[in-house]
């Protein structure tokens, strides 16, 4: 950790102390917890070994980009038409001029981030084409969802990080919406963000805006915005996906790397050969960025997901990906990358008991696996594919619980309370110790929406409300009494000239 | 470990490598990922110091049991009127005795549990006065509730032990009713279970029917039945408990020592004060086990709990608990004792989000603690004083989600799959392939009651439900279907005999 970064840790843990009484989250965690690593180094070195073997003997395919091509050709990769193949140990030694940590700004600077090292980030979840509440069930996501969600996630004191697409705005065109996205990101939020990555010129886009926003030179120097890119597992890299990540990694933005592998289909069935692919895939998109641009910020990313014996459908929340986190954890240390892993996952269509219990088994996973930033930390039902009003104010108030654990336990003079047992002895109790009166505010985390009444009032005054319907009033409540934070005025006007020029230059497009 | 425990351990690895692909369970689990260690060896000793100083300088009282403050005075403790206090060391020393690992029989010898070491057992929920279910509401336990949850247990292929008082069968006298329920398990389930707690002839009563049951020198020399007794916490021991503690440890049998702390009330608010609490607390009663009987078996307990700072009212599932519980598992294993940690614990009324979110927040902390014998593994709602119908179904399936978790990520060749990617490569997929066909059908956790359709095929023919309502079609069903294991009529009869004098011996008490 950098000492910069670590002055901030201390701050961001005293700060955050004294915010938790009332109830204010901290711009991001510093973990007080280790990590989960639950497999031995022989282990760890043969998938590592095995990922190599994958790169050295069957490769990786890189289409549409002859850039990317030049790139491996001049770094020494053996390239055979669109199949590029790496010798051992290369492309951890390019990857070693990626920063292990880096600051993300914000518009404003008091929600900056930090990622990597032991700091994490809570995003909300990204790229659903449809939305969900208990009132109008499922529907397409529209410009004025993408909004409510950003802010929703701002109004959160848990989320840290204002999303991408943190829904698809699916009524407008497809080669206009990137604009309004990210203008709803700087507009509705003052958190950090992220921008499109559809295409070249998508992210171009959002990487000027931010040029708009911050000031050309201060981007050049300073991360303020990440792209989320995929690869086309199983081995393939699609040219849209290099030519955004080269878009980020030119413009010293951070692009985060992400193979999505459902186990049987786009890799093995199995944990461990799945775990080798990911990172093989990782590592050389993470590799890439840092041809592009020596030391650009990186994220090294992951996806691990499984499927039902029954319906052959993808399965969210399951411990077979839960635990292979923790695996993809101890591997990226080792490149010493930033994480992104695991997220809150899950297949139910109704923010119900599977919904949580899918979404905590694979959000606990994130939180043990060491991962940075979490994309995907509230919103998801459907197998991502909808974005959940209730489940997302249920998950942000989760991500609150997990600001308590990942606190840990303190141990100190006062916390070991040896003077309230002086106190109190025997047989007596605690209510009113000095200790527990000096104590109490910050003792123990307090949901917002879970019922701990007695089961007569919760069933008398409190209306004998589950957790959805306590959710649903407030999403409801929240978006009432939104207020958007300020916006420089000149920088507001450049921003609505840029989408305006921009979206007047070409037709519609819809697909 | 034992060889004897080792070869068991491997033996229902291989075991339930071959069952899990038809739904089985094994008769329990062996852990193959490790431990969760938060805490650093400097901060252990500083808690174990300041239970010591609590243990010498405050002291636990041990009132209406001159038997035990006799043994505390034989071992050379300080005795002070009821109060008692220790020198440091000297409990972990006479706890020595005690064995790390043992096994506690069922009458199906295949049901045999290991308690200690690598192994992790899974019991039923334990003494609320209510049950609920979603057509019949919340309501007293009777006999009959006690039964169905037994069934329900003994049909689940992921529940090790079929537990005690799995609800109180509120309609059977008190002083009767722990004849009801060690009987209701002998004939409904062929478990492992545990007797009665609550008075020491009740006790008595619990094990002298495991006698009838295994044979009075299979008793003294074998653990048949546990017993799970409570501190009157804050540092005091009620004759009540210390001397049903003793007649299970006279009898060979394991108590399960357990301090309930509710942070603020029964302890310190703060965490580190609350476990050294617990710890000391522990500690006394697993060393008066040993003074009883030298080498009984004996489990090393703990419940951790916290507060509502609005209602006052104690919360479950809360992170403060989950992370303790961790901290517990490490002090445990110093003490080289088998634990019993946390459980499935939510206050919610329903079987809902919150349940389902607080139930596997605190399940997750006692898998990765290192909790043996995990009690209150299924059927909580309502803050303890309800066992449900429907959330029993959805924890057992919840234990089998466990099971593969506690599996951990095989590394070996066919794992690792290094064929698979030779036969398929870039851009193809590993449906078909013979890596995934020889694979595929134990690669994966599938629930029983998690919905992983298409959204269209879940609104349409499956009925738009919720987990709730698949599970309230589940218990059903498995009730229906239920058939009780063969029992020797002998046996039984003796049994029904015993029952029968010992019922007829005393008027009805029901309180």
């Amino acid at each position: 950790m950098t000492e910069r970064a670590e002055r901030r840790g201390r701050g961001a843990r005293s700060a955050r102390r004294e915010e938790a009484a009332q109830a204010h989250g901290a711009p991001y965690i510093v973990r007080n917890i280790p990590t989960y690593d639950i497999l031995s180094e022989e282990n760890l070195l043969r998938i590592e070994h095995t990922a190599d073997r994958i790169l050295a003997e069957i490769g990786i395919e890189f289409r549409d980009d002859p850039v990317a091509l030049d790139h491996w050709k001049r770094a020494g990769a053996k390239v055979d038409g669109l199949l590029v193949r790496f010798e051992p140990g290369m492309l951890r030694e390019i990857v070693s001029s990626a920063p292990a940590e880096f600051t993300q700004y914000a518009r404003n600077p008091e929600n900056n981030v930090q990622i990597g090292g032991r700091n994490v980030v809570f995003a909300p979840a990204y790229g659903s084409p449809f939305v969900m509440d208990l009132d109008k069930g499922r529907r397409y996501g529209t410009l004025e969802d993408f909004r409510n969600l950003i802010k929703l996630a701002q109004s959160s004191p848990w989320l840290h990080h204002s999303g991408g697409t943190i829904c698809e705005p699916v009524d407008v065109p497809v080669n206009k919406r990137h604009l309004d996205m990210v203008y709803s990101h700087i507009r509705y939020s003052d958190h950090p963000f992220m921008g499109s990555v559809t295409a070249e010129e998508r992210a171009e886009d959002s990487i000027e805006m931010a040029r708009i926003l911050f000031g050309a030179d201060f981007v050049d120097r300073n991360c303020v915005i990440l792209g989320n890119v995929n690869v086309n597992s199983p081995l393939v890299w699609d040219g849209t996906m290099t030519n955004s990540l080269r878009a980020y990694a030119r413009a010293n933005q951070a692009a985060v790397i992400v193979p999505f592998i459902l186990g049987g289909a786009m890799g093995p069935v199995t944990n461990a050969g799945a775990i080798a692919q990911s990172y093989a895939e990782t590592l050389a998109g993470c590799a890439l960025t840092q041809l592009e641009r020596k030391g650009a910020p990186v994220i090294f990313g992951n996806f691990l997901s499984s499927m039902s014996l029954r319906s052959g459908s993808p399965t969210f929340g399951t411990p077979e990906p839960a635990i292979g986190s923790m695996v993809i954890g101890q591997l990226a240390r080792r490149l010493k990358l930033p994480l992104r892993c695991a997220g809150n996952f899950s297949n139910s269509k109704l923010p119900d008991g599977q919904a949580m219990q899918e979404g905590l088994m694979s959000m606990l996973s994130a939180v043990h696996c060491g991962a940075n930033f979490i994309l995907h930390s509230a919103g998801f039902l459907d197998g991502l594919l909808s974005m959940s009003y209730e489940k997302f104010v249920m998950d942000a108030d989760l991500c609150g619980a997990l600001h308590s654990y990942l606190a840990g336990v303190t141990v100190d003079d006062n916390s070991l309370a040896f003077d309230a047992f002086e106190e109190v002895g025997p047989g007596s109790h605690f209510l009113g110790s000095a200790h527990t009166m000096r104590n109490y505010q910050t003792a123990f985390w307090d949901s917002a929406l879970s019922d701990n009444e007695p089961f007569e009032k919760w069933s008398g005054e409190g209306g004998s409300t589950d957790i959805a319907a306590r959710a649903n009033r407030q999403w409801k409540k929240v978006l009432a009494e939104y207020q958007a934070p300020p916006l420089d005025e000149a920088v507001d006007e450049a921003l609505r000239d840029f989408v305006a020029r921009k979206k007047a230059a070409v037709d519609d497009a819809w697909y």
